[in-house]
């Protein structure tokens, strides 16, 4: 019995682990502190009514022989599949609904998706990057070549020349950085795909963020992404889906490799590994989808929004660089008087009480940077950027 | 970019599809006939009242801050992982809760373990056989080994011997047979794996049919099964989840393998790639799993039982070799007058308007034999084996 021996070269996180760590201890100590957590990356406000009260009916429904629905299709009931679509044309973006996939999350999907593709692929990743693009991959022997972000390329890097890469990891508007691509970037990335034969993963779960029309919310509105991208989204920041659970993942029937057709190769791993997602699910995502429903969502989503015009003009007050929250939920600021990404977490956690992640655990080109997103209280993120001003002010 | 090669060596199964064209062509042909259909392995009673409000009520809670649940812990709540521990505890098997994981059903598990495990690996599994189990295998391009199940060993397989394996599957009570390893048969396979340092991956979806309590509803029944086994279940069957989607595996602290805690492995693979399950749908398998909740599923499992045994006194009367359906909602019988599987799933639809399952379907050794499920309605199994009677009997 051989174990996959490729677990043991994952290297443990302990960013979120050490951050909670480091709060206990200090509450502990300060038991008078108010302390305010803008680390977290989960949603704060609920799921829209409109699709609670479709989830509960759906819910009783399984409850009654008339109305209870068994096994469903795999790649999702058709009603939430036709949701999605319409969800795209709304921005303008035409989807087959036979490509689309209805998951538990963007997370499963992104990381499953990996089985359809050789151990012998260079992938490519930005560094910083959401820890799970590396993982995966880390877990199944590839071999890893990293991009640099940083501040001379505003954290958006560019196809590097000369660099082979078979598959390739974006995500935009970007976790950590909040960084978006522009249309022509993705442009020259798409181009850069179908040139090297390589599969671009895109990673749009923040895409509900996008306020600015100019900007692209699915790599789907570039010409040529048909033939060489996938994209995986989710209702967990759009509809405040985090515990609810339901993504999708576009496979383009355009998309062939090897002489295989990528969306058959996804649909028969999914239809022998998955047995698809909760019908009262299915049935809340269609709600939340609906024109009622998203006018609800929207409410919520500007709420956040409110929240990282805030956190921004306070940073542009404070003179401190930073890009994100414009068509982000998160801002990824330098870290003042050229602190360290650690050392600049204690100082902000002692001297203001305030609480968000070292850039560091992202990745080499993190440090000296610092995430905080906008998903807590409007009251919160006020009073958390007054404190700032007051430490941080000259 | 290398596509995964293994995917062109799976066969596409044609079976339910086949089945589904023959049935459409008859019904058209015969308008007029009232077909009966005894092939589905999908349960028809819903899930629990109880299941249902607590579900509906969480879907609730989901609609408003106070009560709203967002990303909760990959490996599931507390609150199930007890219960399903007390679940375990109500048949006299002791789990703990940390080896409990909660899953979207058995077959993401069943698939989705092999991650830990390297290609080259021998895996054996007998035939006839769930077809996932092959697939899963098949597209990690891991050698496979066959043992034969049949009447001469009542279509449970033991250890073959002189022969090395690193990956067992069973499935007990069996699909597609409804065979139940006993006591000393399950020993047996412990030892085995235990010797050759193998890991049993345990399919325990149908326990909830085990009648006869002399019979084993868990492989951690065995001594020694948690430094070998892993075990896969659902509430599919136990409380109708097909459509709601609950499972849970257990993998034990005692099991290790190459120097590393499988557990430990499984719960990185499941924070990396997974987000746990929804809360509503959490929330629901905790009712089903109550006192109450058990209650009414019990009287849900009565009905198929009821059907089961409608068939099995059937096929006795009729002197038909059978297996299954006293502690299984399976019943497993050889064709009558020596017809091949097809042949008799020709000769029942069209003489007695009744649809099963050629056994040929789930492998070589399924030739010749044919299965029954008990999940329809006691009425239209009753009327079922009226006609078997009528065309079958002599």
């Amino acid at each position: 019995m051989k174990i996959n021996e490729n677990y043991k070269n994952l290297e443990e996180s302990y960013l979120f682990s050490t951050i909670a760590k480091k709060v206990d201890e200090y509450t502990k100590a300060h038991p008078e502190a108010k302390v305010i957590k803008m680390g977290i990356g989960d949603v704060t406000l609920p799921i829209c009514q409109k699709a609670a009260d479709a989830f509960a009916k759906a819910a009783m429904e399984q409850g009654k022989a008339a109305t209870f629905h068994g096994y469903g299709p795999e790649q999702g009931y058709d009603f939430l599949r036709v949701a999605v679509q319409k969800y795209y044309a709304s921005f303008q973006v035409e989807v087959a609904a036979e490509d689309i996939f209805i998951s538990d999350g963007a997370k499963s999907d992104v990381g499953n998706i990996l089985d359809l593709f050789d151990a012998d692929n260079t992938v490519l990743i930005p560094d910083p990057v959401y820890p799970v693009y590396m993982d995966t991959n880390v877990m199944a022997g590839r071999k890893i070549v990293f991009m640099d972000a940083n501040v001379e390329n505003g954290f958006l890097p560019m196809p590097p020349k000369g660099q082979k890469a078979d598959i390739i990891y974006l995500c935009s508007p970007n976790n950590p950085t909040g960084g978006v691509y522009n249309r022509e970037q993705l442009k020259e990335w798409v181009d850069y795909a179908n040139e090297q034969d390589a599969i671009l993963l895109f990673d749009a779960a923040y895409e509900s963020f996008v306020a600015d029309s100019a900007l692209p919310r699915s790599i789907f509105e570039i010409e040529g992404a048909k033939t060489c991208a996938i994209e995986f989204c989710s209702l967990s920041k759009l509809a405040s889906f985090t515990g609810t659970r339901c993504g999708y993942t576009v496979v383009p029937s355009e998309l062939e490799r090897g002489g295989s057709s990528i969306r058959k190769m996804w649909l028969r791993r999914q239809t022998t590994k998955f047995n698809g997602v909760s019908y009262p699910v299915q049935r809340a995502a269609e709600a939340a989808l609906s024109p009622e429903g998203m006018a609800q969502c929207r409410e919520h989503l500007d709420v956040y929004r409110t929240n990282a015009k805030i956190m921004t003009e306070t940073l542009k007050e404070l003179g401190i660089w930073h890009i994100g929250g414009e068509n982000s939920p998160y801002i990824w600021m330098q870290c003042p008087n050229g602190m360290k990404s650690w050392e600049f977490f204690d100082d902000l956690l002692a001297k203001a009480n305030v609480v968000g992640t070292p850039g560091s655990g992202f990745g080499k080109n993190g440090e000296g940077f610092f995430r905080l997103t906008a998903f807590g209280t409007t009251a919160n993120t006020k009073e958390a950027m007054e404190r700032i001003k007051k430490v941080y002010g000259k």
